[in-house]
């Protein structure tokens, strides 16, 4: 048993850090489409464009588009302009998050932070043009229908902004101030990380105009799957007796929180069952999830 | 003769305003329909939004978008996503603009800088938000089809991004350490204000399909009209024999400066000719800028 698992971890993110260099090579091509003015400023600007873009991301939503793709029997290469601009807007708010206004942080996947290598300046200015170009990647010429890329620009601005990711970074600030419920909570993480996961799975859905009932169920399994890494987040940072105030094991206890994730899980796999999803990588990235808090 | 264009003047400016009322209505209404999430961080953010839209703004960029619609004789209505669009990015630049780490402005239009009143973190946050909101309201289902749509979500995105606003912010940043010819003031100035004055009238003329041809002389129109502004505005901060660094007046000296205000007003009239345009606001618009620095 323990043999097969290790086996089915390996090839699992092997599937995943395949489909990263993928979505590496894509940005990277995107970036030298670009033409930026002559000129320091300008060059500085892209260089710390690049600096996060291309830093230590595990590409973790925009693989997740290709999986999904890829599980319903789509072309991958429609997708990939979706792809990208989700994991721009994921970079953006990674930039503006660790500013000194916001939470400060100087580190983050062991390296400098964008602002501590470029300056406050010009990492709001670049987590700026990060967001703007994730739509314009949406708006050029490709090989989705107008339509489609029209609905892909509409669900995305709306999970990225003050009814989605934005808003949920808004809560989560004055939760830090004031004690929240788990409903709360609940609500604040779907905001803030769930919204950008949950929109990679209802937008390929979208893409490829299935059925409202399988959008539906598409945004479900997003929303869980979005839950289940929250929850699992919080269960490793809570190892060793040091329980993080505001996270589900302070609200809801270590147990009670295991059982919660275990109980998502579950239910994100029901949803790719009624999608017609029976086995694959997106059966592993539930798997993985889960298998990462024992 | 004073007679006459004072009345003109007043005829003109109470467009001005008409139109600005109306976006403001829009603009309300647009804003009303969202369902911010409970909770009294959420309610901040769109405090703090709102604050900012509907502050002291003339609404110059939406109103000129109105304006180019009516003169090439289209359906007012039909392009009011695209001028509140312009409108909020048009806003959050100035959040942003005013953050400590850029020009840490207390004061804009004599109210206090958004920031000054939510803090720095609300600001930084309700910008993002505005940005990402431009976006939405453009991709929302409207009277515009569906290719319309996209194509003035690509040239709004590149005029605000990278190639555009943020890039001539970026170049604006590094011309404060270092000297530059007015060849660089020029192209900094067209990207950092003139991108997104240029591309209201570019993008009314792709809602509406035109040719080519008068995409191109509506493109050029806007270009001159962005620079017309730039040089009345570099000439009223420059009296008094107080003369701005970096400035056009700095750079080609007063004179100069007037004589190329009247050169690129010429030239602006002459795009609207072409464009089969010999009268009305769009003229007014151009003297009111020139007469504004006798």
């Amino acid at each position: 048993m323990t043999a097969t698992r290790e086996n089915k971890k390996t090839s699992f993110e092997q599937i995943m850090s395949e489909r990263a260099l993928y979505i590496d090579h894509l940005l990277r091509d995107y970036f030298a489409s670009l033409s930026f003015a002559e000129g320091a400023g300008s060059a500085q600007l892209k260089k710390s464009m690049e600096y996060s873009l291309f830093g230590q991301g595990k590409r973790f939503r925009p693989t997740l588009c290709l999986m999904m793709a890829e599980a319903l029997g789509h072309d991958v290469d429609t997708i990939l302009p979706f792809a990208c601009a989700v994991e721009m807007i994921h970079t953006y708010s990674l930039i503006h998050d660790d500013l000194p206004c916001m939470d400060n942080d100087d580190y983050r996947r062991g390296e400098p932070t964008n602002h501590k290598v470029f300056g406050d300046s010009t990492a709001l200015l670049s987590g700026d043009a990060l967001l703007t170009e994730a739509f314009s990647v949406l708006a050029r010429p490709h090989s989705l229908p107008a339509t489609q890329a029209l609905a892909l620009i509409q669900v995305l601005s709306q999970a990225a902004g003050a009814l989605g990711m934005i808003g949920g970074q808004a809560l989560d600030m004055n939760a830090k101030k004031t004690a929240q419920d788990v409903d709360q909570l609940t609500t604040m993480q779907a905001m803030k990380t769930g919204a950008l996961i949950r929109v990679c799975c209802e937008g390929v859905t979208m893409a490829f105009q299935r059925s409202e009932k399988e959008i539906e169920l598409a945004r479900r399994f997003g929303e869980d799957l979005g839950l289940a890494f929250q929850l699992a987040d919080d269960l490793l940072d809570s190892k060793d007796e040091k329980i993080e105030a505001g996270s589900f094991p302070a609200l809801i206890g270590l147990e009670a929180t295991k059982e919660f994730l275990k109980k998502v899980s579950a239910r994100a796999q029901t949803s790719l069952f009624s999608l017609g999803i029976k086995v694959g990588s997106l059966h592993d990235l539930v798997n993985y999830n889960l298998n990462r808090t024992i």
